[in-house]
C-alpha cells in the first residue's frame, strides 16, 4: 500500500438486469469485491416510476449502504435514458420531458442520501447523408447551457451538492474535446451548485474519433485538473468504448492510468470501474471477472 | 429474383440516437436501403412520454411511411425498456409499472398505425452467488401469464391484432428453450389477440448457454412453425448475441438461413435485420454497411 491511494470504487452497470435491488448488490459490493465506495446507475431505478415506488426503493438503498457500510458518492444516467437523446433530441418536448426525467433523478438521490448526480446530457440527430458536423449547432449548445443552468436550480433545491458531465466521444454529443469541455465550465460558471466532469478512460482513447496519435488521456486530466472530480476506469482496445473489465485484454494499463492520473493532480478523486456485459453471459463468470478485476486495480490504485 | 422470396424489413434499431424521428429513417430506408418493411423500435419514442408529445410522432410516422410506401410491420421493445427487468422485476409494482408502459405503448402504435407489438417480456434478478436455476420459479411464471392474458384484452381494446413474445438466451427469463416456448403458447392460447413470436437468429445460436452442438435456429423453426410470424436475422459468431451486420465476419450464412426458414414451412414470414452499433461509431460507416448487408439480404432472401 503506497501513501497515496486513489479512492476506489465500482459503477453498478454490472448490475444491470442481474443483482437489480440493494438486498443483492449490496452485498456483493461489499463482501465479494471488498469496496465501500459504489456509483448507482439509473438503469436500476427509472426516475419515471411512481413516487411511492421511487421512494420505497430510494429508502431500501439507504439502508442497505448503511448496514453495508457502503457510501455512495453519485448516481449516473444509465444506458436506457441514455438511448433517447437526452437534452439534445431534436423535439424540444423530449428535451423537456429528459429535463423533467432529471428533476425525478434528483429528488430520488436526495432521499437515497446520494448528493451528486450526473451522466452524458444528450445527443443531436444524425443526417440522412451520414455527414457529421464537428460540433452541435451554436443554438443546440445555447439551449443546453439554458437547461444546465435550470438543473443546477433544481438539483441545489433537492439539496444535492453537485452534477456532472460525463464527456462522450461523439460528434453529435458536447464536449467531445478537451477545448469543448473549458468553454462549457465557463459557461456554466456560478450555477446554483457546480458542474463538474467524470472522464472515462474508454472516452478520450476512442482511435476513430481521435485518431491514434492524438488519444491519450493526459490531456484531459491535465487540462481540466480543476473541474474532474470523477473518473471512470475500464478495460478497452482503443478501437471502441469497450467498458471491459480487465481479465480482458486491451490497452488500459491500470498502473499506468493511476500514475498518470496522479501526476495531473488528481489523486484524491474518487475513480469508478465501470463495466457492461452482455446481458447474456452467464451471472458466474460476471462474479469471478469482476472479483479479479477489483483485486487487480486495488494494487494499481494502492 | 426466384418464384418464392421471403417478405424482407428493417427494425429501427440501427437508427437508435441518431436518425431518431420519421423524417429521418423513412428515406434512409426507402432510397437508401431500398426497403418497404419496417419493424419499428421503442428506442425512438418512449411510451412514457406525455400523450400530446406521443400523438404527434405517432401522426408524423403515419404521414412519413404514407409518403415513402413504408409498411411498419410491428413496434418492438429496445434496449432502453428491456434494461428494467420488466414483467418479471422482483417488485411487483415495477412490474405493474413495466405492464402500464405496455399498455401506452399498444396505444402508441395503434395512432401510429402498427397493428402488432412485441419483444422479451422480462428476467427475474440474479442471486448473489451467481447460480443460475434452468427456469423462473412457477409462481414468477404464473403471474407472468396472468400478465400476458391482460395485455392481450388490452392490445385489442386498442384495436391491435398481435402480439409477440421474443426469446432470449438466458435463464433468468422466459422462454430460453422450444419446450418452454410451447409450453407458454399453450398457457396463454385464447388470448384475446393471439400471442406469438418472433424468434432471433443470434439467440437460438448462443453457444455459451445451449453448448456447441446444440446451437441451431432449425429446431426453433420447425417445432414452433405454428406460433411464428415474425424473424429477426443477424450476423453473429454464436459466443454471443452480436447482432452485427453481415459486413462482420460471422457464422450465420444468409443464403442457409433463408432456406431453412422455407424449409420450416415459414417462407411468409417476415424476416427483419436487426443491428445494433456502438454509439460512437460514425454514421458514415453504418449507411455503408447497412447499404452493403441488405443488398446482400435480398439477394438470400430473394
Amino acid at each position: 500500500m503506497s501513501a497515496n491511494p486513489i479512492p476506489l470504487g465500482i459503477n453498478l452497470s454490472f448490475c444491470v438486469k442481474r443483482w437489480v435491488t440493494a438486498d443483492l448488490w449490496a452485498p456483493i459490493v461489499r463482501d465479494q469485491l471488498g469496496l465501500e465506495l459504489v456509483q448507482f446507475s439509473y438503469d436500476l431505478v427509472d426516475p419515471m416510476w411512481p413516487a411511492a415506488l421511487l421512494d420505497r426503493h430510494a429508502d431500501a438503498i439507504r439502508s442497505q449502504t448503511d448496514s453495508h457500510g457502503i457510501t455512495i458518492h453519485s448516481a449516473f444516467i444509465g444506458l436506457a435514458h441514455y438511448t433517447y437523446s437526452q437534452l439534445l433530441h431534436p423535439d424540444p418536448d423530449v428535451r423537456a420531458y429528459a429535463e423533467d426525467w432529471l428533476g425525478r433523478a434528483y429528488a430520488f438521490a436526495a432521499r437515497a442520501g446520494i448528493t451528486r448526480v450526473g451522466g452524458p446530457l444528450g445527443a443531436i440527430a444524425s443526417r440522412i447523408d451520414g455527414v457529421e458536423p464537428d460540433a452541435i449547432p451554436e443554438a443546440d449548445y445555447a439551449d443546453l447551457i439554458d437547461r444546465m443552468l435550470r438543473l443546477a436550480e433544481h438539483a441545489k433545491l433537492e439539496g444535492l451538492t453537485e452534477l456532472y458531465v460525463e464527456p462522450t466521444p461523439m460528434r453529435r454529443e458536447w464536449p467531445w474535446t478537451v477545448k469543448q469541455a473549458r468553454r462549457m465550465a465557463n459557461d456554466v460558471k456560478g450555477s446554483a451548485v457546480p458542474w463538474s466532469y467524470c472522464v472515462d478512460w474508454g472516452h478520450g482513447t476512442f482511435a476513430p474519433l481521435y485518431g491514434s496519435q492524438a488519444i491519450d488521456m493526459e490531456p484531459w486530466l491535465t487540462g481540466l485538473s480543476d473541474c474532474i472530480t470523477a473518473i471512470h476506469i475500464q478495460q478497452t482496445d482503443f478501437q471502441f468504448d469497450r467498458h471491459w473489465d480487465f481479465t480482458e485484454k486491451g490497452k488500459v494499463d491500470a498502473t499506468d492510468a493511476a500514475a498518470i492520473q496522479r501526476k495531473a493532480g488528481l489523486r484524491h478523486v474518487p475513480t469508478f470501474l465501470e463495466v457492461f456485459y452482455p446481458f447474456e453471459r452467464d451471472d458466474s463468470s460476471i462474479l469471478q471477472a469482476l472479483r479479479a478485476t477489483t483485486a487487480l486495480l486495488k494494487r494499481s490504485y494502492a
